[in-house]
């Protein structure tokens, strides 16, 4: 039964990150990554648009998992406390996955096009967070910058988290930390 | 006189807006922006290395402009108040370019590989502000940190005051209210 197995999403994007972390990202091929994974091309085509795409496989779940997390906060929570419960809840996901997120953050980092798409997926996420702010009621202008300013807070604990190669350190932690510098930064 | 005049890339930059803003940035070649600056391909790309840079024509003239603001704040200046002398000057220059730059920014809008570049510029900007901070003896983590808050506070300033239409308000001006309001976010 090799050729059916669950979570073809999960193999396809493990095969992907394997093979592009081996040989780089433009030295890999979709019937590779396929291959790796035991499955054909065309099911790589029902999952993915293209190469780039299986790196962000688990992007729109995180996401989901963040904008749940801004909506459930408490009714008592200022606006960059929910946006933070929401980074925070994206920190203790990704935390499970830490060799995962380290290797893949290296071969995104390696390639012009993925820091890009990273880029634009980060931005995709802030504009989450700020639509999950305005769902609670917050104005407009101050949903927007919350929303960028959690990303900014989670995008600096995440580098330093990938980057602590002793690996001590718990990514929701690093993103508290981070919160409280900007806190700092800004009443200074 | 008409094949030599001074500022080729100005010129060049102009003609590339109008273009696109009139038809679009697919439906605009090379050769069409070059003829209608009054020049040949050759010289376009002397200056550029496509049909994407020469919309982002300015960037490195400001991102010099707010490198050296941020150098020149008052010694006594916070790392934020260094960092956002430095996005202020950026909202001065542009402002005296109102037009060009609404007219831009909609162009950028329009198209996804152009949103892209706009964000890798973006975050290229809050890394030069960050290098520019710890010249200043700041803490990398706390120049890195500020670098990508004053970077989402011009983010916002900016899309603000292209999207008023009156054009009633100052580009610096929103971007000192930006920064108020970032205070009265992460102090909340």
């Amino acid at each position: 039964m090799t050729r059916w197995a669950p979570d073809a999403r999960g193999r396809l994007a493990q095969a992907a990150l394997d093979l592009c972390s081996e040989r780089g990202f433009e030295q890999t091929t979709v019937a590779e990554i396929a291959a790796r994974a035991g499955l054909t091309e065309r099911t790589f085509f029902r999952h993915f648009a293209d190469k780039r795409e299986v790196l962000f496989a688990g992007a729109d779940e995180l996401q989901a998992l963040v904008v749940g997390a801004v909506a459930d906060a408490a009714d008592t929570a200022t606006p960059i406390e929910a946006a933070a419960a929401g980074v925070e809840v994206a920190g203790v996901a990704l935390q499970q996955r830490r060799d995962f997120a380290g290797k893949r953050q290296a071969v995104i980092m390696a390639n012009a096009e993925l820091r890009e798409r990273e880029l634009i997926k980060l931005a995709t996420l802030a504009a989450a967070i700020a639509g999950a702010l305005r769902e609670r009621g917050v104005a407009d202008s101050v949903a927007e910058l919350t929303g960028e300013v959690a990303i900014s807070v989670f995008k600096l604990a995440f580098e330093r988290w990938v980057g602590d190669a002793a690996g001590g350190r718990d990514l929701a932690q690093l993103i508290r930390e981070s919160l409280r510098e900007l806190r700092a930064v800004t009443s200074g």
